[in-house]
């Protein structure tokens, strides 16, 4: 598994990624079973929440070259709450299960701190996502609490989330 | 002290209470002890948060018709998880303790309801503001998680903040 990732490069998205991007975050967008945007968001929207929003968007690649990740990083509050980044992570479908948001999960926690962060915090963690949950937590980030049905699963109606949070400076 | 807010008057505010507005809010976010914003904003900035992106902006009057508070509704999550809304509330420096925070948090919270909202979470209630946690838990809030050092108040450096959540419709 790790030798899978051993090839994978992690580096800035650029203009003429989005195309793969998109192909990436649109059906997991459509699904509505892990991320809050809108089901019907177009890709326009999807661009501005992705990559002009965030301080950074950045694309995981594998050894052929293909696309099969990508995650953005933000401050989660303006001002003198800006110390805390939240970031986002979508794997393309044929690649999960291969260690690439685990991959992208460590990458982003020595951004973060590059970029000055001292702590990292997801707000909205569908609590249905257990995957997602799990691989946060072999990670180091604690569920600090849950947010009940906070969230509305396509399939599953109301479900709650859990916020997230992981100190990366004490 | 119910006496002194009985004969106030909460209705949404009009671009002729901006100034008297701003007059509540600016010393506040200059202080930056218990709102994220920075110290620094600026007016326009202010009126961007306070006024332009949230969904609706109140005003509290009293009887002398002054404004003695404000406070803002506004979804919290975009598409699948607008259900659950934000609110900010401000109270002028010469009318706390008065009851106004009461009023205008029991104000929000029909607002809330009529608007379609089934939730309201507050994402960064600053530990040390000791006096609006007990005012939100007596309104029925409830603390769901500490975010360690999450808020960087201005005398006190890097302090805790709670997720604060009531659901409004089950």
């Amino acid at each position: 598994m790790e030798g899978w990732t051993r090839g994978m490069i992690i580096r800035l998205l650029e203009d003429r990624d989005w195309i793969a991007t998109w192909r990436i975050i649109e059906p997991v967008f459509r699904a509505g079973e892990t991320y809050p945007y809108s089901p019907d968001i177009t890709e326009n929207e999807a661009h501005g929440v992705w990559v002009e929003i965030p301080s950074a968007t950045f694309v995981a690649i594998d050894e052929s070259e293909d696309i099969v990740g990508t995650y953005y990083i933000k401050a989660n509050q303006p001002g003198i709450g800006a110390h805390v980044c939240n970031c986002g992570y979508i794997v393309s479908e044929d690649a999960r299960g291969k260690g690439v948001a685990s991959e992208m999960c460590k990458h982003s926690q020595h951004e973060a701190v590059d970029r000055g962060f001292r702590a990292m915090q997801y707000n909205l963690v569908v609590a249905t996502n257990q995957g997602a949950v799990r691989l946060w937590k072999k990670h180091g980030f604690e569920v600090i609490g849950t947010l009940p049905g906070a969230f509305r699963h396509q399939q599953l109606g109301y479900v709650d989330a859990y916020v997230m949070y992981k100190t990366l400076i004490t």
